[in-house]
């Protein structure tokens, strides 16, 4: 028998007991040992648990028992995780979590401490929830060099997106609708200001590249300024708006970005919908490799995260091969060097003459139309430039008079 | 330092070489140890290859070598490969293989000898290529009781309907062009009569229900019949004809089939184009999840073998838990029993009249209707019944003059 410790009885954490509990039979016959969930730490009470005598406000009820050999950190937040988890390493006990502000944020110094102590560090549901990427990515594309990802990694901008894109919903009525489902928070700017997909194409990166990209050092951008005009602009230019986290190699830096971008409707992702999410990987020797599920939720997550206690189990005194050394911004391409071509929407009293001055400026663009435009509007994709070119060219562009309202990068995928 | 040999050098085997060779650091780094390629058994000649020398035509320079530890199949068919995995595996030597015949024919036998003998026997690339899907089908969703799996599990018919799908292409002309594109072979048997995608769900049914299903007990039906008319009226009903593998417990018994069926454009498999695979696993707590790549290539069949050899380094003296009983074919329902709604095209004097008839044979069917159809088509869909009440009905049907063309299940995915 292996004893565990829950840290967190929230969403996640109530399905990972639930989930424990409910197939520790068969658990126990994949792993070759029982598990048994001897803490679960949260400040609230829950008597009708089954196991509600097992509960503790405690944390040092988990940190100083021995007999506690994994540690399950699914509180979410940095603090205190940070300071439990470390100190839950530190003691010898492995942890897993789903926690990717917290892997996002501390990974590479919680590795770092779990290879010193030869135990693991294990995050399987901090990206696409229930989809299994981190061991995949890490096992099975092992012999090939991975040289990019680009992925829908946060359900609830998708499926803000999808509902404009196939019900012609405003973004405040999809937002409305997705918070009243339970798919948003309250407040939820980390969902639709990008944070919440930056954390997580910052972990696929390190991972991937072996360095840790931190989330401040990549440009975000969220969806709450695309409008449906964009949307239909989208449409005749044969594609869909995504928000889209990416990361490449470009001249030995990692090219790393979250904004929305347009997507073709060929590509495998403009067909992800809902709250769904699809992450796209790029080998030298697989080429692309998509994995595609429900990346949040009570459940999917949970038995991620079960996984890799189940694998904890199974590797005792074994690290697995993840790790990743800490990085630095250096490591990143300066997003202004980046090279995408734009799908630009303006305003013009003379739309023809204005067509005219953006190809003067941006290079020869591709004008674009859609049913019943506003008089004095311009949509249009720029050639492929870098983003300090593009915002160059922009302002002189709005230098003669014109007003720009939208610029969307074109993915290239 | 590991040594392996490798069986056979054709397309994935000498994928398999060159990608040891290529990324020897990266590997050797991943698995703290070097991976040397000692033999290479093949009874043609490669004077060219840079390791010409350890190539040899004689099986017991391998079996006899104690120094090799791993041995590669990547021979393809069941003999002599069935024969020489097993001496291999008796004689104290982990086995990675992509053949899929020897795992859908032999499975059962072989991880009870590598059980034994305390060694292990991996396949990751004997479904889907390229695509991890044995690995998180163990590891990630080891915490769901998976309940049900459907994919389009060869390339080849897929890229055929794909072709008739999008290009109007008849069955011949886009099979004589798959041949050209070297997707399909000379004889494209395996292929378009669902063999290969019967031995794959096999092999995944048999992983996730642990028991061996074994093809010859697997109704199996391919592509051959499938005529540009049935595809328009897939259209029409609002969706594509896939070759889909499908597996699912009904009653405690697993309801297997190969079969091109109607698939629904909203579902994720509707598309899959190309030579492309994709896998649907359904799973208690994780909900759908799908993994989508190249089910077939040198290099994505080889990146899979490389990364199932890299798990047998680090874990020499244990055994990944992939495992699987006997199985019988009391196992599987009868596929007169499984329940399907079906697509059925007919030639009558009389539509109209024939639609009633069909009405009250099958009960309340839907009709359907393309653009200049034959004066003397009908095409329709029954309510879901068996497939022997179906059989039965159909016989009334003809019995009354009607010509019944094609009969298509429709996926419940």
């Amino acid at each position: 028998m292996i004893q565990i410790a829950v840290m967190g009885h929230g969403v996640v954490g109530s399905g990972v007991t639930e989930i424990l509990l409910k197939h520790s039979d068969e658990i126990a016959k994949k792993v070759h040992e029982e598990i048994y969930i001897k803490k679960v730490l949260d400040l609230r009470e829950f008597p009708d648990s089954p196991i509600a005598e097992r509960f503790t406000k405690n944390f040092d009820d988990i940190l100083n028992d021995d007999e506690i050999k994994i540690v399950v950190e699914v509180m979410g937040g940095l603090n205190p995780a940070y300071d439990f988890v470390k100190k839950c390493l530190l003691s010898g006990k492995s942890v897993v979590t789903s926690n990717k502000e917290l892997v996002a944020a501390k990974g590479a110094e919680l590795l770092k401490i779990a290879d010193e102590n030869n135990l693991n560090f294990l995050f399987e549901a901090s990206v696409g929830g229930g989809i299994p990427i981190i061991r995949p990515l890490n096992q099975c594309l092992a012999a090939n060099d991975v040289y990019e990802i680009d992925g829908i990694l946060n359900g609830t901008t998708n499926y803000i997106l999808a509902k404009m894109i196939k019900e012609s919903m405003s973004f405040n009525d999809a937002l409305a609708k997705a918070q009243k489902k339970g798919y948003a928070e309250r407040n939820p700017a980390a969902d639709v200001e990008g944070h919440d997909a930056c954390r997580k194409i910052c972990i696929l990166a390190s991972l991937v590249f072996g360095k840790h990209v931190y989330p401040d050092s990549v440009h975000t951008e969220g969806i709450t300024n695309v409008s449906l005009t964009d949307v239909e602009y989208a449409s005749a230019w044969g594609g869909v708006i995504k928000l889209i986290g990416s990361v490449k190699l470009t001249d030995g830096k990692q090219e790393i970005i979250v904004a929305p971008m347009f997507v073709k409707n060929e590509c495998q992702l403009s067909t992800v919908d809902g709250v769904f999410n699809a992450i796209l990987v790029k080998g030298d020797s697989t080429g692309d490799v998509v994995f595609y599920g429900k990346g949040a939720g009570k459940l999917p997550t949970a038995s991620a995260v079960v996984a890799d206690v189940m694998d904890c189990v199974t590797h005792k005194n074994e690290r697995r091969y993840i790790m990743w050394e800490d990085g630095c911004k250096n490591d990143i391409l300066p997003f202004e060097q980046s090279k995408y071509s734009m799908y630009v929407l303006a305003n013009a009293e003379n739309t023809d003459a204005a067509f005219e001055t953006a190809n003067n400026l941006f290079g020869c663009c591709e004008r674009l139309t859609r049913n019943n435009p506003e008089q004095s509007e311009l949509a249009f994709i720029t050639p492929v430039m870098t983003y300090a070119d593009f915002e160059k060219a922009k302002a002189d562009f709005e230098q003669t008079g014109i007003k720009t309202i939208s610029a969307i990068r074109i993915a290239v995928i």
